[in-house]
Parts: structure tokens; sequence; C-alpha cells
């Protein structure tokens, strides 16, 4: 940083985004784009290193510790310890883990709680590892945002969240529940996914027992890049259900028993994607000179700018906001509830207005403070003024469905 | 194939291998090189799909199909149906999600077998998932390989098995094994790692329950990349115990509740690396022109010779070779046992010839049918004779220990 203003290094790093000709990219929040730095990073990985160095590549270019080296990249993202951090799998096998992690830890406790509106993904695998435990062993109760406030935690093992929802972009208040939660004796596993890039998550500061994300979204990873797993050390001493190869103490002992490896080696399982992990170290370099409270202001800057737009313009000022109007309560999308969302969301696509819709009628904007700006901003609404005027979104092409995730 | 002779299928395979400048590659057990097909293929992705379509590449490139259609691609490979493989996360997790589809089959059958030198990885799996589920719900033995042909399978839920073993090279009886642990009503899991690309495996013809690989060792798919799960069509009701929001039947409905999608795809859980799935399926593209049968034909011809050069070398023709001299009874590597293997291992590395080291004293020459022939066999022998006749490998900058896997 030294030497530097915020503009300066957001500026250098927007230059190595590509960005198709005529394109506003406002879906970050789904999948981030290409950076230079991660397209020369795999050209290195794939024929430098792969092409070159074969099987020794595990030991001449580190591969090996990949997914350690990659969660060390993510830490001070996150506001993690440096150890307690890895890159490896998905989010989704991530958070079983964290999970049967967590009944572990607090046993003889087995009750999971979520959120009935949390990223139906994550239910589904607390589902799965109740449904492989059965009633005793683990219940799962997902239950409304606002009954959390009055629930009691006494027997609950972990609470497992949405740090910002999916559908309408609130950020929850992270220090608050876990505050409250823990007071009660349960953990507290926070999915970053939507978080992590643009919010300054400070996990370690706010003694966040868990957390789960993906690095396709605002950190830039690549379609479907590797999920991550913070675990705070004091938790470290717990096992990995998932107990593969890699997280043995000592892998190519081949021994018969499994032992656990030290700290979060643990939690590796299966080898991983070298190729894939490169990815997303190589977008976690661009990183490297921003803060997360810079990226939160950049971000928030932002996103009040979009809701100027929105509110400034007539056709757009009666819509429907979805995300909260505080920017200390959202996170880096704005979500619209809007009849005829999707034929809406392909006009702007169409105009080259990347944008995602959510069933039944949202329509997300994810803003990104490394690569949008305020002029983005107007156009995309501008545009989306138009369209709603013109009701050119009525014609048939735009009705047929898509695929974003 | 249409107007080649398997030889030219061959020939025409090897000229896009990638292979540093002296180098003779015996370690294609252990991670295959790159091809030129796989470069371009990356490139795609990377530039022209991510780079230029962005989150639209999910629809526009068909990426959330991968593990599917890169499993139609390995089919073949393995002897299954078009519809009874999937290529997604590790080998690792394909195994935890096999045994427990497989107890859920098979219940009340709570017992696992497995060999006592298996793979060990594939046994702290299995170890891990007991663990969770207590003795009461899931017992593992592993036996001697000796014992399983006397063994009663009568109460067997699921035996796992390794198809060549990864230390001395053993093809296992595949169909009569299985034959015999079926007709006692136990469920066969074989894990396919040192076989796919190399051996007529046959899974369907077998009538083989399920089956977990890796493709980065004879499949070239790159550094650590995706495994791959088959289950039997039979089977395809079990559900999968990592229950991910890519395996639900409308993944877009954000449903509250899980339903499983039909088929294999119910067995994927997370969102895979398109990147890593990208490597993979281009690797596989090498192998459209050539069979099973063809890659068994060539291996074995290539192991049985390189057995040959041994034994008519009078330095080598005494070492202890693990692996059977029957070509029908191995895979595609050969083993020594042999004292000082390891700084015998980094004597030949240095002269450019790859193998690899097992502890305690292995030795490992993996031959590909696809990029190895007999010339170079011919020197890796001569190699051999010439480090154990002059003992240039008792100098000590051979005894530093490396990392190969």
């Amino acid at each position: 940083m030294s030497g530097f203003y915020p503009e300066d290094a957001l500026a250098e790093i927007r230059r190595g985004f590509h960005m198709p000709e005529g394109m506003i990219y406002l879906d970050g929040n789904s999948l981030g784009p290409l950076h230079a730095t991660v397209a020369q990073g795999l050209q290195r990985t794939i024929r430098d290193q792969w092409g070159e160095s074969l099987i020794m590549g595990w030991n001449q270019h580190n591969w090996i510790q990949l997914p350690l080296t990659v969660g060390q990249q993510l830490a001070p993202i996150l506001g993690a310890g440096a150890n307690e951090v890895i890159c490896c799998d998905s989010l989704s096998i991530n958070l079983f883990k964290c999970l049967a992690a967590g009944l572990q830890i607090n046993a003889p406790r087995h009750r999971i709680v979520t959120e009935s509106e949390h990223f139906p993904g994550d239910n589904y695998i607390a589902a799965g590892l109740a449904n492989l435990l059965g009633p005793q062993r683990c219940r799962v109760d997902a239950v409304p945002f606002n009954d959390l406030e009055t629930l009691d935690f006494s027997d609950v093992a972990v609470l497992s969240l949405a740090h910002v929802d999916f559908k309408h972009g609130s950020l929850r208040d992270l220090p608050e529940i876990t505050r409250r939660a823990q007071a009660q004796g349960a953990l507290v596993l926070w999915d970053v996914a939507h978080s992590a890039g643009v919010v300054d998550i400070a996990l370690a500061a706010n003694a966040v027992d868990m957390a789960v994300g993906c690095t396709y979204k605002f950190l830039n990873g690549g379609p479907g890049s590797p999920g991550f797993m913070y675990l705070a050390e004091r938790h470290q001493h717990a096992t990995n259900v998932l107990s593969g190869w890699m997280g043995h103490a000592n892998r190519f002992a081949f021994e018969p028993d499994y032992q656990s490896a030290p700290g979060m080696e643990r939690f590796t399982t299966g080898t991983q994607s070298v190729i894939a992990l490169s990815a997303v170290s190589a977008a976690l370099e661009v990183f490297a000179d921003v803060t997360p409270a810079m990226l939160r202001a950049r971000s928030s800057a932002l996103t009040s700018y979009f809701i100027e737009c929105l509110d400034r313009t007539p056709q757009t000022s009666g819509l429907t906001c979805l995300t909260p109007k505080d920017p200390e309560k959202r996170g880096s999308q704005i979500s619209l509830q809007i009849d005829d969302g999707f034929p809406i969301s392909q006009a702007l696509i169409e105009r080259g207005i990347i944008v995602d819709f959510r069933e039944p009628n949202i329509l997300r904007f994810g803003i990104s403070p490394l690569y949008n700006d305020e002029p983005q901003l107007d156009r995309a609404v501008a545009a989306l003024a138009d369209i709603l005027s013109t009701r050119v979104y009525l014609d048939p092409r735009f009705q047929q469905r898509g695929i974003v995730t």
C-alpha cells in the first residue's frame, strides 16, 4: 500500500480485469470476471509447472501446500488468523465438515438452527447430515430470521446463517448475532459467500467459530472455483469426518490408521485441483494491496449511488427495493422486487448490462468495488428506465429461461 | 477409428503430449503429462468462455452439465453405461458418497469390508464414516487380501477394494471377486484409480455395483484433477448423503426442501470447478479413437517388455519384482522391492528417468500405453543397471526426501 492512495490501488486493479467491449457487468455476486493476473497465473501453472515439472511439481512448486497457502491469502480478506483458513473442495462439502465438527465440539447438544430463508443449498447439506445421523443425534430447525432475536440457544449446537442474504442482499449483524448465540453456548457458523471481498468481515475479532464461502463471486477465482473453510484455532482439535489422505498427519507414510494432521490441514480430504487452486491464488494476489475496509467503503459508496440513481429516475423511483437503504445493513448487491423480472433481466442483458434474476420476481444487481463505477451504474439505471417505459421486455424473445448461478 | 490401425491412433495421440527434452516419464500412475488438446481446451475455457461469456457461460457453454458430460466421456473408458458416471469432487469425497449409499441400499447390513493393504486413504474415508455413524450402524473390517477368498460375505454391506494395488501393481480379479461377494448379497465397490485408461475394466459387463477413481493418473487430467463416481443404474435410487444444491431436482427453483435429481445428477454436491473439469474433458477427447482393449494390449506389451529388459540385464536380473509376471495379473506399473530404493529413484530422476518411490523400499515404474515406448524402457533399465553397478546412489545428494503422489 505504501505510496498509494486507495483509489490508485483500486484503479490499478481495475485495469487488469478483462471485460468484453460494451459490457456493464453487474453480476459479480454470481461470478467474478477474469483478471490478467489470473490468466497469466494459470498459464504458468499449466505450461511451466505441470508441463515442465510433471510429478515433481508437487514438490518444486509446493502444490501440496496450496489449500493452506491459499487459505493464508484468504485470511486477511476474512479477518481470520493465518492458520484458520483452508481453500479446498466446494462450499457445500466444507459446510458438511463444519456442521459435523460443530456437533462433535458441542456434544451432547445436537440441534442445528438455520434460517428458513437461508441459501437452500446450505440447508440441504444440514438436512443430509441429519438424515444420516438420525433424529437422536442431529435435528435441524429452520426458523424465520426475525425469530432468531428471541430464540433460546441453550440447546443449540450450531447456528448456521448467511452473512449476506442471497436474495435481498441484507447484511446480517454478525457481531451481535454471534455474541448472542455464543452467550448461550451455541457455536456460530457463517456462510460468507456473498460478503467475502466486499465486507469487512472480521471473523477473528468477532470470535466467530466457523465459516465457509466460495471464491467465484467477489473474489474472482473462476467459474466454480474451490470453496473455503474457516475454523477458529480454539476448535481445531475437532476431527474431520471426511477424513481423507490429504488430512493425515503423515500422508506419505501410508500408515494403516488415520491420524489427524495438526491444525486446519486435517480438514483437507482428497487431492485438490492444482489448476483450480492456482487460479484462486492468482485472483487473491489482486487483493494484496487493498484492505477489507477499503473494499467495504467503495462497495457502500457504489451501492448508495445506485440507489440514488434509482430514486431520482422517474421510471425507477417507484420500484420496490428489497435491499436495506442503510448501507450498514446491506452487502454489495441491490435487489429489486419486480413483476416480469425475468424478461426485464433478459432485456438488460441484451443491452450488455449483465444482471441476474432469482425466482419468483427478484432482479439482482451485484456491484463490485474492484471493477464497477458510477458511470456504469448511471447507464444501467438509464437502460432499466428505458426498458420499463418502452415495455420492450414484453417481447416474446425475452421469455426464454436461461441458467445463471 | 475408421481407416486407422491402432498403432496409428496411438502414435497420433503421442505426438500431442508435451514431454520436456530428454525426459523419460515413467510416473503416469501418479500424474499424467500435459497434452496439447488439454492446453488448448483450457485456453478456450479461460479466455474465450470465462473471459467473454462470464456468468452466461453456465448456459452458453453448458458448464452446468460438465459433471455429467465428462461422465459420459468416461463411460466407454470404464465400460459403464452413459448414465452411470459423474466427474466431480475428489475420489475421497466420492468414496464417502458411495459407502454411505451402499449402507443405505444394503440395510440393515452395516459391515464394510476392505483390504488391509488397500490404498490407506480409502480406508481412512471408511473409518471416518464408521466413526460418524457409530458401531451399531457401521463397522469396518480391513482384512488381508488372501483372506477374501474364504470370507463369508453374508453380512457384508459393501466390499471396498482397489482394482490395481498402488504398491505392487497387482490387478485384482474383478469379475470373480465381484461375482463371489455379490452371490452372498454384498455390494462391490472398486477403486479404479490405477486401472482407468490402461485396463479394460468393463464395469457394466461385470455388473459392478459402484466404483470411484481419479483422472490425474493415466487419464492425464492434470494435477489433482477431479475424481469420478460410477453407480450402476439399478442402484441410482439411493440418496446422496452429501446432498448439495447441484444434486437437487430443480436447482434454480431454490425450494426449501431437498429433492434428489434423477439419476447420477443427485450425486453432484456443490458447484464444481469449470476449469478443472474442462481440463479433464479435453484430456478424455484424446481417448476418443482408442478402445480399452487397445490400451490394455499396448500396456501389457510394454510392461512385459520392461520385465524382459530387467531379466536380460545382468545388474537387474536378480532384483525382486513385486508385480506379477503374468500380464493378466498386473496393471500398468512395475514395482521393484529394492534396498536403497529412495536414493536409487533420485539417481534415476537426476538422469531424466522419472519414477517414484513408496515407503519402505518400493521403486515404481508407471508405464503408459499413450506415450511410453520400448526404446524408453531400454534406456530406463540401462540407467538403472548403471546406477546399481556404479553405486552412485550412495552419494549423499540422493538422500534428500521429496514429495511425490
